[in-house]
């Protein structure tokens, strides 16, 4: 057919291959997910509209919607499930970066870790940061999303000793630039343990993150 | 000659005009030097290398010279002095942005408004600005100059209430291109109550400051 | 819940929490609305469409919607009014920045300044200007919004001895690039004493001009 | 040889082909400024440094060399002279853009046009524009050059009623962009009868300032 | 009112105000259309939608409006005419380009000149041009309006002697970025005598022409 | 002092403050590196240049410098060592990116890391990486370090199922724009696991990997 | 009439004139048409919506419409096919990418070459390359379509010894720039033999491929 | 050692490893001339210094250094020479391309390609190129080099019917960008049959013809 889906990453990678919903058809997204659903025990689709969703969960009403995230997913009830106390700290700035954060925190879940969440903390309130700081410090790792002037990964990082994935989100206006602004002060931040994904992409943050988080749990 | 100076701005604003030195011969620098003299109690001159500071002090040795700030300057003895406590706050995040702040401190100065440094103070070791977080929310407007993320104003301004100019610098590497990062960073703040001028701008920083500040002194 | 609003504000700076309303659901905007009514004497929820300005009136109808400003906002009765005879001067370049210029004048009227509104004076005639330039003068500081090359402000700072806050409008096409090319203009003035918002951002603008205002009517 | 000099265009369009000399070896300038003088009444060479002027008139002492312009020229006795009282108004903003403002000036008068020059008239005291206008009016064209934000020819346009060619220079620092902001703002005018050329290309502002004169001396 | 129309223009000018359609609501327009009348002999309205000029029509139906040009206008009868054999060449390179051609054409007309129009005739098939380009080459002005690669500005100035005013549109794809690919192509021109108007701003190419078109005329 | 060390890092960070070399001089890396001598088990300076280096080591000659890396490091004879098989890949495309890798290679070793280098194989002949790709696929994290097109990083990342820090270099020309293209090309990998870190970043590429190795580390 | 098709191409050029749909409107796509079918044995007309398509087969039923890659066409029965075994190579990387993909192949076809596609091959899953590249070796020439970080090109032109063409596509968000990311990949691609097109421009890369693959069949 | 030549691409792809010159110093040059001077039949180093030259060709005198093109280069007298009447024509627009239409043209040369130059012919003098046209119709593919606006490649490609590949270069400035401006030209180009390679790329040009011309070689 027209795709060619890459079966062998579960083997490859741990993790099976997640689709981009964005430009394709609800038929394509129809198909793509059946030949998944056959080799896999889980399933994510990601920037899914409200439409496509439903047309999908006509035939695979197993899946499950989440509308702030975009998401599609399905996980097969005797997958994997965490076995340890770790978690993943996902933080966000302002509310309006929470479809973002979600999809970061979903992804993260989706490949068995688990997430605590801390919202609406930016930085021109500081003190709201503050506030959760020892619960972020325990994290193994942190999802650090922000749009805006996108500061908030720096001061997150300044405080922690783990490492730091940040999201630049194109919330903002003017010479945001769609997000630009915040992506670029996240390259340039001046604390060290930042690394950086796309803007808007929380799905990237969050299997980032679940990487470095399986390394964390792989304990002896 | 070549040039028109604006003899009439200390009628109009209060301030005598300020001489861009970049660009200009140290010839060119003298004479305007000299016109300015005879009509004004003091000279600033902005963006002067050391070359072209000699020669000028050369003729006029009363001028002084401060090359880290590259300013070139001179104030008649009996020229206004301060007459108050308040002062204007001049914060900077690290220690590269020396020349910056020091461009913007010495020209509030040279408007006689008194000036505190508070420098090296960034978001990467937040404990070092709330060490001085008290004297800076005591002054009138601060002056934040920053480069990397340029993150530091909007956390500045969440803890103060009073105005903040917020200044870029070009300090920074590949993705900040020579300051536009934290240019755009200061412009997208989340933390209201702030205003930008252009990347290195600390001459503009220290001359908006001491317009603000100069109306915070002429109480009753 | 999902928001987590800077009740401190007013203690620390003077002014409430100040809501953007882009990006918000009609409700997640009531929910912020009820909080801050319970708490605070004042409400500004900034860029609301009619549709959600309409939705949260029905809940709360004393809210005031001004649609060219976008905003939606409220004043306790006994909410402080001015003592004082000073302004700040509002000033546009053309009709088509009207949205912007109000946005900034109602902000800094809902601090509790007084404003006096200049508008369509620009720069390709420039006797227009002129003809108020005395009332101009006479104000604590001006803001001027200008969209197409954005030249205003420089004519404006060159003739006042106040500071001048510039706010760049999206009102142009081509390379404009959506006010970007104003905004370069006003960062770059050669007039000292002007210092730059956010394209488009009315709302900056009017809050540091209450900033300024306020220090200049804090009158011995 | 290397170089395929187009010696049509006296015929074509009423002027020789003007040498680029930036990127060219003194040699190159030489061969082609020899071919050159075999041909035509006037030689112009752009944009050369001071080392390649001496090393042509080394050979051809007749040429003159103007180091604020970086022009190389030279006319035949006999060439045509100007006719007529009309005049080309160059104007500049600042004394730093001098060399183009001299540059368009000088090319224009090689092409046989009058030029009165207006210099240092920046909108920063824009008195010092008002004190010349009536002669600025009587031009038949005016070349307006200014760096920085690039507002003087949107004023200068709106006071005549003649067409205004605005040449853009790389004046300014960080946000400027090496001129790119200037030009912008050139090109959003909002004052009609503007057209832009190139950044710092004073030599395209005084010709096509000089094929405009050219049409307005045509007379009858 | 809201608006403040230049009503000194055609005494400072020698032509009327032009609105500029786009972001004024119709009812602005008819206010201003209002104003006009009373005034002036003429009236121009630029970027109308079809809505908005039927709106405005409504009332003044004597008002001619052009679709494809997006232009509203209206001469009184006697308004002057022309008495000379003079024309200004409007030349695009491609179909798509239509609009902002006759933009330009009909604001030249709209102004008292004469137009003869040459279209379809892009670089890419150049016999199209050299056919028509005796025509061309008998003009007082050029107007060339291209997209794509914008290249046919320097090919037509090469060819003729008078001066040559760049039209860039946003019509292309990609890389072409809204027209930006265009009018840097333009800007950067290696054929002498071209100067550049805004993306798509028929108007300005239009009224620069005019004005030359107009010092062409005035003959002896 | 001018400089304001923050010497809470290795209790708050678990490393001591990395100096950032660039721009500042000798004298001012010499007096902070006294301190962090004084203060720390290591210290690691960025960005020298052979000269400043020259300087340091003047007086402490037992810091070690590295003229590829651009580094200057010491660490005390009884730090911590390595006490695990698990090691860091750093993975570079070209010889012209050796530096780069370098500086990544060798932060990640002074932060007690075990590091293993692959260098030149890039994507143009993908043997070359086929070739070491099973030990590749045993390390803990991959630093991949690519300028040019900066491609490697997602086919890496396509190969192997831990995280994957992806460092640009500006190494290219024309449209690389000092290192953006590789910059983007990073960002937008279709392979997950890939997060970003500045162009040239070497360090920022090292501390982050070093973070993740050290909780792979940390078993049991 | 409005249009000056080119009827001189296939003489000139061995091709017709391809009409751009984009922008035209139904009735200029069908005059045009209509000329176009008397001269010529071949139609193509490229991004074509539905709507118009549909409009224009309600005349030309003979032509078809295929609706992802928005081309109409038609060749007339006796138009010369292909008369050789060779085949050009059109490889995508993600389902995405088939609009701008097809786009190419088919125009490749409409001008008489054989085509073999290879889709959904991209880095990420690289062993579906080598899966296919025994038969993309022994094309004339490849065309690879990508978006994303669009570094399939390199791959492939490391692993062949023909030319190859690279379509960057707008697929992606964030930092992607609307294909901006994956045009300047290919352009910076180490692996030598790649050429590049404009963003999502499948006709021009399937012109180009056709052009050379008509060399490489003009065998003795 | 610290490169990793690939000396499979004579086998995969005909030619072997260029070695790019630009970041490499003089000694690795040196090492990797060895390597491939015992695999291969020829050598081609790219962007090389004058002084990188001498050195090298110190070790190796039959290398050619070609200081316009900044090439290095040794062929083995028994390597393949031409057997065809073939060439490929290569253009350049003005004298200032020179360099990089000779690295394209010696490129070309090195794998054995018939090469014909057209330089200077750019098309403010379109007539130039007209006196060459029937010459280089006759060529298999023509590389056409232009800087400034970089029109050429659409007026040549509109007269041929083989493929063009077009090579920006930096020749320019202002709002040329370093060769940005040429390289938008030539990627929107409405003439069909363009594809384009890096600014300043001659190497990329002259190996992207080379491919093609070998096609077109190949008869029967
Ligand atoms: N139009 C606006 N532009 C920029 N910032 C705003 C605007 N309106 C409100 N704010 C700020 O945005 C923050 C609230 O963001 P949020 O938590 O998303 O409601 C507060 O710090 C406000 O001061
Ligand atoms: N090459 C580098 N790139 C980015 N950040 C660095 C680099 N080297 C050191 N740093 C960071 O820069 C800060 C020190 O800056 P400074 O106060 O200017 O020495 C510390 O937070 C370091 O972690
Ligand atoms: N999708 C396309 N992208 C770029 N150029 C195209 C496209 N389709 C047709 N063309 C070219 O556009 C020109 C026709 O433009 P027009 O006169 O506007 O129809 C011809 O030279 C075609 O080769
Ligand atoms: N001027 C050039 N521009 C782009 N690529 C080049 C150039 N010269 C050589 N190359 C390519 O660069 C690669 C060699 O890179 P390196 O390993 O750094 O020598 C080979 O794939 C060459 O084909
Ligand atoms: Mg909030
Ligand atoms: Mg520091
Ligand atoms: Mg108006
Ligand atoms: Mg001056
Ligand atoms: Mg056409
Ligand atoms: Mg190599
Ligand atoms: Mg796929
Ligand atoms: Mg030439």
């Amino acid at each position: 057919g027209f795709a060619n889906v890459d079966l062998h990453r579960p083997k490859r990678q741990g993790f099976p291959e997640v689709v981009f919903g964005e430009g394709k058809t609800a038929d394509q997204i129809i198909a793509i997910v059946r030949t998944l659903k056959e080799h896999d025990d889980r399933v994510l689709v990601t920037r899914v509209t409200q439409d496509k969703a439903a047309a999908v969960r006509a035939l695979f009403p197993e899946l499950v919607y989440h509308d702030v995230a975009r998401l599609l997913y399905w996980k097969k009830e005797q997958a994997k499930t965490k076995e340890t106390d770790a978690y993943i700290a996902v933080i966000c700035a302002g509310t309006s970066d929470l479809g973002v954060a979600e999809e970061a925190a979903i992804t993260a879940e989706m490949f068995d870790c688990e997430v605590r969440r801390f919202y609406d903390v930016g930085v021109a309130g500081i003190h709201r940061l503050f506030h959760h700081i020892e619960a972020i410090r325990a994290a193994t790792v942190s999802i650090v999303v922000a749009g805006m002037e996108g500061a908030l990964p720096s001061v997150v990082s300044g405080l922690v000793s783990h490492p730091v994935i940040a999201v630049p989100t194109s919330v903002g206006y003017g010479a945001h630039f769609q997000g630009l602004s915040a992506l670029l002060t996240m390259l340039n931040s001046c604390a060290p343990g930042i690394s950086v994904v796309n803007i808007d992409n929380g799905f990237g943050g969050g299997y980032s993150a679940a990487l470095i988080h399986r390394l964390a749990c792989q304990k002896g």
